[in-house]
């Protein structure tokens, strides 16, 4: 484009401005030893990530997650419909993020271990529908607001987050860290939980609120066990802090047995245990094992009251 | 659809998975005790009532909420023609909680209750837009950040907060939780602001940043309260938690005064009551009530300062 | 509109409800002393600041952040195009803001000076872009749990809640406050994080999971920090209470010198500075000042715990 | 709205010209009879038809006219999720043009009709399938250019007007008049081939070309009868014009015999027959029935052929 | 951008492609004579107009081509609001258009100019709808197969046209041929009937069936005209074939007087008159002017009929 | 689904007819010879066509067809974006029809041959722009009522149908056949204008009006001919009707040699040659070869005029 004249009246430096963002992109990839000859995207992508996401929260719950039109009668067509549409996408998306870990394997190699993972994925959605229905029973069980299953489907964000997280899982536990992030992140941008799909949760799980929580990657929760907002289940960083490069993917976060109870707040950390049916109180800060049974609740504070103002 | 033979080639199990999804939620509605002949989806729809809200901001605001390209001139015309159409959707919308609630009504004294109900919210505008401008005046004055009362209007979460609340509770008054919570869960996904649509709360309310908060069903907040991100008006739990199921409905939530100010991740947790122009400090955790004119500072922690690292 | 017979059958009290409204909208804008003849939005609007920015990070991460089909070897034209695009629409926004602030200025000073605004912040993105990259690298060196650039890319929030803050910031500094708290306010809706624009943030920035987080207008961060979710730098306001109105724009939020970790929850208040190397624990309150490398955890609480239950 | 000043700035008199336009409303649904007290729209909407019919070419033609991804395996499902959406939509729309036939009848006995037409009209589908299957192989057969039955499907007009006119001709059957008009104006407008609901068509049908064919409320087609462009099927009208109010309703089209061809451009006028396999030329002007077998040629006129320019 | 290598992987030749049509483009101009620093597009664009017509039918007609949902008490609303959308779209079309034709006036005086034609064009509508009823009155007489006054405006494509046309024709007698071509041919798409805006049409004019009838320019129709399919009002053009460059603007179209009807086909060139309520037969060519009454009809032509095939 | 009981309250045979469709789709098949585990769609989409040709036409003309806020500086950028985006859906279906013509073709060389064809197809697209410019002059030239070369490009269907032509026979050319069609009927449909991608037409192109032309596969057509509404270049049938099958892809429409006109209605039919310069009169009928430089018109028919009514 060397010929092109500089239009005097242009407002914008456009040319110069392309010029030295290609520059910035040519010493970033240099930087990453991108391949020069890179010529398309071989990432996931959020718009189909998303899509496909949706898509599955009506498969699994048609008549309150489908179309607000889908009739009785229609399931089974809607479903099975939606079902094949969204494998598709999802299959696609899978052979990016493998091309992307494995670029030496040919393209239909590729597309099989797509196929093949995805069809696993397909499988396990009953089980899947399964698990949320005992989810939906713990909210309406350990929330006094809760007056009916249909409002905690409807309305309540702890169960948004575990709908998304259980799926996420699954691609996790197949090497799909991408794919099963942007799922993860899709929870956190709309409810403020944040959790890990790394992280292991057993049945009957329920969050209250919500905003705030973090379950780290490592983390492993039993049945029945309940959260409040702003709950942390992290890891303990000062002693990694010294080492330069942090060791990636070691046990680094909490084990929460069955029946466990955490109040807002709480902050949690470590490769430590919760016993099971302990109760931890609003803003405790653990990072020591608490025994089966325990009741941990903050001292309460000197707090300096003033009466008269 | 027994004699389609399946297709060897075809990549996903779709007949399976979508009859095993079937049976699923066949087990579900029997143990939920549901109808078994029930025909439609009974219950509100997220993106409609999603579209009345938002057709209400700008009905409320037209200048500032409305279209872009709203001339003064066309104010009355776009309130009007957006105000119908979101009112038909609302009693559409009204008239299935109603019957979902009062399945053996028919179905013309369903339209009838939904347009009475609708009817009375329309009559209310006026005076929810008297409160939201109070509550601008209540931001303005509150942050030294802010500068225009424009500027509250475009730019704070907390202000769309309240304004979804101040519409919310006005269904939840009528009895209609689901419609009140899908409005109530629009604005804490958008703001991470969690106020229960039952929550009363006075005329100047002000919450600044706003992250993290929760503001449980019962409580009753007072005129020209401030809050700051992530407080907590909740309830206290350790008790009912031996009982089984839980009691609902019943007041558990804090009472705050007038003229009271609570900063940043106050936890205040029970039927208490904050009394009248008390200042809660940051981080206080509070179960018992304090008198009017109180300054609640968390006493300053030991804490472990090594300068040399 | 006089002459117009009631409609008896008419559900809704249209015109009762316009009239009102109107009436509202009158007090208000007598209250506020607004311009009887104004005829137009002079404001920013959303939509078009929300769909320049979207631009935006397609412009600067075209493969990551650009539409999904996008060839490596169309990059330069998407930008040049994109850009072009972005920067009428942005010139738009600018003038209407410039117009709200200085009314008396003609319509073609307006245009002028808008284009002189957005022609320096277009020279700016090429930095931009180089600082984000820094601040990528920051987030992968700082997570365990990250694996790749990429994943970081296109799923940490803290790295999109970054990207805004630092386009925000421009328009910050150039007295646009409208425009650039609408950027911000989008961040802090998609990820939880609350940065003001007006906050000073060195390199190679990092927030991890970032719910709750507040950095306040007047904050300034160094270089290498790394924050975590609900760390507040916020301001003091105690004494402030008294005074009636409230002074605005003061230095009154941290200093953050380089190379400080800041754990999760912490609540830092007040024209204090963190020294170069502190470490803050977890729920730390801080309201004075810290030397370089200080270690700062919060005293172990005496906590109540009954093992029995 | 007496109250509202007239704005001295405003740039376009909207309150004048609403008033006006009221007021010829008001003359015209004066002129018309209709009730004052009419609250809805009664009629059925072009925008729901248009959606109904474009998902009734996907139903019958899935891979062909269905959306671009579908994969053979979904077939069945698809097919099923959009008959379900499609009869839905329809049974209203049915319904309203029924209330408006009939506005005495209760809703419920208007529901329970509409009903009844379009459970009909979803059994006709088969059949109606297997009609436009010969109507493809007529087009195949019929045209030299023709190198396939897909490219018929995909590209002729001809056949996109016989299948909406085998569509709307049922609804016609039933009495719903604007629905079926509706239906064959969608099909006008993208084909130009202006069929009237009402005319009765044989198998094997093909347009070629159709530009300006225009068939006529009574006309009778018979079996593998092929028309080209603009080939009218019209009346006689002459007769008509001195009577003031015209019959409605009478045949008064013409009668098309089994396997006759009539080429472009020819016009064939009233109640007559065109014989078995006869085959008019293009231009021809008819009024009187042919025999079966005839040949039709426009007389070669004299032509002033000047070969000198 | 001459520093960029041309990727060898690269499937398309973008950069060699681009450089060639900028070329064409850069010859193009030259020839046309267009100023080299012209920065922006000065004409107006489809998108907008057609938004505006479409806008416009729903206006002149709200319970009918409006919004689907329009309930009669929203009705005024709707048009007060709508028009006000759309005038303020007209006014920046118009403003474009002027700027065209006259690039040395200046902006504001263009705006100036521009709002002055959009408000005499809003004065005409209210007389606009009044021409537009006695059109469904014509077409619900002239036609044996219309039912309903609803059927006509629903359904009849010479209906849309004249209403297209009654709108085009405003513009072209302020002299803004571009947007009355562009409404023109938005009517001659979806109808097949071509109107030159420029055309003079009375009132109680009917078209039926309509595809491929041409009126030119200059053509005068009167009162209770009626025309079918195919008909062409066109000129003569032997004459001025011979004369290298076109008079442009001439009379050169026929005048029809009141209650003439044109059947299917035929033909009338030239500057000539049909007198008052003449009959013209399908397919009669006609270059001469006929007295009032008469009946012209083609003659029978010798066909060459050919019973025995 | 033979488990699934029926359910008696569905208002919708669903599972009935969707298993008849499937039956005929079945039968449909069998008898077209099918392969019975064809998974995918194998044919080009209606939906990527036209999206390719819109794009092609504002890379075309990029401120004149392109999107309306395009300025002159972004111009490279918007016509190397689109080009990019338009080759590669393109690129898509290329392989599609390919696939469906070779099935026996590798993957990776129906990609291979289809990029082949692409990249041909752009380096055509200079050329076709310079040809498209002298089809603008051609218009403007030939029609008095054109005041503008941009009223030309912005409002004549000629223009349009002409430019989807250069388009489409490039790629019958090629041997795409239905990609070719679908691009021909997307004219047709918007104007008209019936013209077989086969045809051969040269420079300076002109067609007036245009509704009902047709010009057949085989035609070939000089250089500055121009042609007027519902002229037939087509082929004569009458020897062919008595065959059986129709011998496909034979010569079989007419030669048009430079400088003819060619006036409205006329029906030119067979392998005859129109000499050069001849002129054809309106609604004249050629089945025979005119020498160049004739003067056809056709005799003025007896008509019957009866002046008295």
């Amino acid at each position: 484009m060397n010929e092109k004249p500089q239009d005097e009246s242009s407002p914008w430096p456009l040319e110069k401005v392309v010029a030295e963002l290609r520059q910035v992109r040519h010493e970033w990839r240099e930087r990453q030893g991108r391949e020069p000859d890179l010529g398309t995207r071989e990432l996931p992508a959020h718009r189909q990530i998303h899509e496909v996401i949706d898509a599955l929260c009506g498969i699994l719950f048609p008549m309150r997650l489908g179309p607000s039109d889908l009739k009785k009668e229609s399931e089974d067509y809607f479903v099975g419909h939606q079902l094949g549409h969204a494998l598709n996408i999802l299959a696609a998306q899978v052979r990016l993020e493998l091309g992307c870990q494995q670029p030496r394997l040919t393209h239909s190699l590729q597309v099989q271990k797509a196929n093949d993972i995805v069809r696993r994925f397909a499988s396990t959605l009953p089980e899947l529908r399964r698990q949320l229905d005992q989810d939906v029973i713990a909210a309406y069980r350990g929330d006094p607001a809760a007056t009916s299953v249909d409002e905690v489907l409807l309305c309540y964000p702890g169960l948004l987050a575990i709908m998304h997280h259980r799926i996420a899982n699954v691609f996790y536990s197949d090497g799909l860290r991408i794919i099963a992030r942007i799922i993860a992140e899709k929870a956190h941008a709309a409810t403020g939980i944040d959790i890990h799909p790394g992280a292991t949760i057993g049945q009957h799980f329920f969050i209250d609120h919500g905003t705030g929580v973090v379950i780290g990657e490592t983390a492993v929760i039993g049945e029945r066990v309940r959260l409040y907002q702003a709950v942390t289940l992290g890891a303990v960083r000062f002693d990694e802090d010294e080492e330069g490069a942090l060791t990636k993917g070691e046990p680094r976060h909490p084990i929460v047995e069955d029946d466990v109870v955490i109040y807002a707040g709480a902050t949690i950390l470590g490769r430590i245990t919760i016993g099971q049916g302990a109760v931890i109180g609003g803003n405790v800060w653990l990072t020591r094992s608490v025994p089966p049974g325990s009741r941990i609740t903050q001292a309460v504070l000197r707090q300096s009251i003033d009466p008269a103002g």
